[in-house]
């Protein structure tokens, strides 16, 4: 039998598999597409743009959209600062915020070379969402410079997502900005990750029978998703200890030599150490998932993190989430012929894809619909509980526990769900039916989709210039 | 003889002048603009959103925009960080920021309240200049944070449109910006007004045939716009001893009691204190005026400020530029009543309005195509030289002196200026001809322009509800 083994962050293990494909078919396929990404960012320099969102029919006009008649305008919103959501476009405005310490799998590239990245973002809020995002990569060195920062900024948006920003660092600045800005503060590597992954464990839990209150649940990796996710489990009902949390020293319990130190340098890790001690195990990720009910694993691209021997020895009908981009802890094939019941990973080209921007574009649709002052786990529940309720109504199969990205249909109404939560919880500035949210999240997403399709029609925006031979099918 | 006396920050003086229009129009005139921006302002909801400037075809082309193709331009960027300007929209953002310490004619008003104003500013740099401006007003409390927080969002941007920031903590933060930042930085209530200042002035010269270097000069007002005007006319061969500053407290001059704390807390104005010294001149406004050739006044909206009899005291043929808004200092008519040659003022309703939209959304577009490392004073001077020339070519008259707004082909032949002022001094990124920059600035603003048509002719953008009674003609 294989012996499994925790990955690293400096040199994952490569224990014996039984079967792995070659990784140059996956090298191959992500180069090509990086040329072609590279060879249409300097086509297009550049993935968003501004236009006018008021007639301009003379230059007189000016003295309304400008001085002196927008005198007025700055007057109102002194009197009282919650106009600037009614009288700017402060009400669906956010800002996409990174220091650029941890760029998809590129790690600390900094801020220049993070904004393409953000401006891709951008585009996806945009496009699923009907978000105006700003891209705002700083330049900023701690923590604290960081905060500051978006605290300063914070008047011109409505939201601020923050973005590819290195563990742990990225749950002091969350809960920071969260406790001081008046706005929804959001992390997508955690929050969203978290949210489409729960959304997936509901389904699958629901299919293989089980309830979360006694589900055996092993994390693999404790950086920004499965810590976030570990919380929202708890919230669930997840039983802390029937939690294992595995990193790269194995699993994560109280009296584990470095627990101590993480009471200063990462406090969520600590209190998840204290609170799960382990679920009661000690030892490797081998000897965490024996008998366990569920892996969620956010760990690194290796397939051979994962062994199928122990896919073998989790409970019977075990659920496997291998969400390491671009390349899985283990192969869903091998997964299933290993007994996986149920396999998820964050890849488009497998069934049963994880992946944040199911939630996002719907999230902030929805708080920003609501004015919302704060976004809670309850938020952040409720669209996970939406987007599983949407699989569900296409029917749930082993191979379909979330809705798949080409559902678009979804995002207004996670968009109601987060605002009606809003309300429900006395978070938000206005206060319209479920049904008026949806209304409103499906135009202004429909009005997105318009201004892309007739830019494109009326050569606006510049076509895609030729293709080269070979596919473009995404990863993400 | 009316005592002509200088106007107060706290309260303007109002001397018994000859001939004063009734205030109330003024004020009728523009409390109905303003109800109407404000209605404007709910109905719009932000005057500016984002576009896509790709294609997106399905979802799968995210895979090129966004992950995992992007990763390959972010590492190209890691590489070399000018690329961001190839590879990303940074060639074409800028930021328009604001503490909101100095907003219009309202004072600090706070970010949140400068939003409308900044939004305003967004869409003419847009439609007129084809710039991305994202709107940035920031909370903060000091200068430095104010120049931390600039230096931090600067990755994203190739250019910073400093605005409506309280004189003089503008000076040190313009130059420090200036000083630290690889991107133009400019501040429009200085260097904008300047430019365009200059430009009449140069033609106004010409008309009454003087000599920059022989003229007296008498500037009222030291604040952002006149201490940069002050320092252009003497790089353009103003004699400092001719050059008389008032301000509140007199003439400015050398041994003044306050001279010596300027050195501390303005230090701009207190080298203009040494090295003008009053221009020879003690004493009042008045005083300063007597046989003066020019009077730049950019001080506070009272038609009282300059009376006809001090205009009558100046030289012959003088020039006298009245630019406070909306409300000259003194009114055009009595002006030319009292024996001015020519008279300037900020407004669209008389002839000669000094405009700075007239120069910042050429010389934005102008740096940004350079991929400018800084703006130098002799970029504002080339750029003001070349809106003079546009003036010329269309006949100098005493009326005539500046084009109008509505003569938008100005504004890519200042953007080729601009560039290639930039090429020239060696602080631009690319080098092309001065033809080159021309027809992109051309081609780039145009694309703005065939934007905002088309989205208002294909209803994307929401036609003006109905129009109340009466004109909305503009003062600035």
């Amino acid at each position: 039998m294989v012996q499994a083994t925790t990955p690293t962050a400096e040199s994952p293990p490569r224990p014996r598999a039984e079967t792995v494909p070659p990784p140059e078919d996956e090298e191959a396929r992500t180069g090509a597409l990086g040329e072609r990404a590279l060879a249409l960012a300097r086509f297009y320099q550049g993935k968003i743009e501004t236009v006018p969102k008021v007639p301009v029919r003379s230059l007189t006009d000016f003295s309304l959209w400008y001085t002196p008649g927008i005198a007025h305008v700055s007057r109102a919103i002194e009197k009282d600062p919650d106009l600037s959501f009614e009288l700017t476009g402060r009400w669906n405005a956010i800002a996409i915020v990174t220091d650029g310490s941890r760029v998809l799998g590129l790690g600390d590239v900094g801020p220049a070379a993070a904004m393409p990245v953000m401006e891709g973002k951008a585009l996806l809020f945009r496009y699923l969402g009907g978000v105006n995002a700003i891209p705002v990569p700083i330049a900023i060195d701690t923590e604290d410079e960081f905060i500051e920062t978006v605290v300063r900024l914070s008047p011109a948006f409505g939201g601020i997502n923050l973005e590819d920003i290195a563990s742990p660092k990225c749950f002091r600045i969350l809960g920071e900005l969260q406790r001081r800005l008046p706005i929804p503060v959001w992390h997508d590597d955690q929050l969203g990750t978290a949210a489409a992954t729960i959304a997936g464990l509901l389904n699958a839990l629901t299919l293989t029978g089980r309830d979360i209150r006694t589900t055996r649940t092993v994390l693999l990796g404790a950086g920004a998703a499965n810590i976030a996710t570990a919380r929202l489990l708890i919230a669930l009902g997840q039983d802390a200890h029937l939690l294992t949390i595995v990193d790269q020293k194995g699993i994560l319990f109280a009296e584990r030599d470095d627990v101590d130190s993480l009471s200063l340098r990462n406090t969520w890790k600590y209190h998840l150490a204290l609170t799960t001690d382990g679920g009661g195990r000690r030892g490797t990720l081998a000897q965490a998932l024996r008998g366990a009910d569920v892996v969620l694993a956010a760990s690194r691209p290796d397939p051979t993190t994962i062994s199928p021997a122990a896919v073998r020895s989790m409970a019977p009908k075990p659920i496997v989430f291998a969400l390491a981009n671009p390349v899985p802890e283990i192969w869903p094939d091998q997964a299933r012929a290993a007994g996986a019941a149920i396999v998820a990973t964050g890849r488009s080209d497998f069934p049963n894809q994880v992946n944040n921007s199911l939630v996002f574009p719907g999230v902030f649709r929805g708080v920003l619909d609501a004015r919302a002052r704060s976004i809670p786990d309850e938020i952040v529940i409720a669209a996970a509980r939406e987007l599983a309720t949407h699989a569900q109504d296409r029917g749930l199969t082993p191979e379909h526990i979330l809705p798949t990205m080409e559902e678009v249909g979804i995002f207004p109404h996670i968009a109601a769900a987060t605002a009606e939560t809003a309300v429900r919880l006395g978070i938000a500035r206005t206060r319209r039916t479920r049904e008026e949210f949806y209304a409103h999240a499906l135009e202004v997403i429909q009005h997105s989709v318009h201004l892309a399709t007739r830019l494109l029609e009326d050569g606006l925006t510049l076509p895609m210039p030729d293709e080269p031979p070979g596919g473009t099918r995404g990863t993400r």
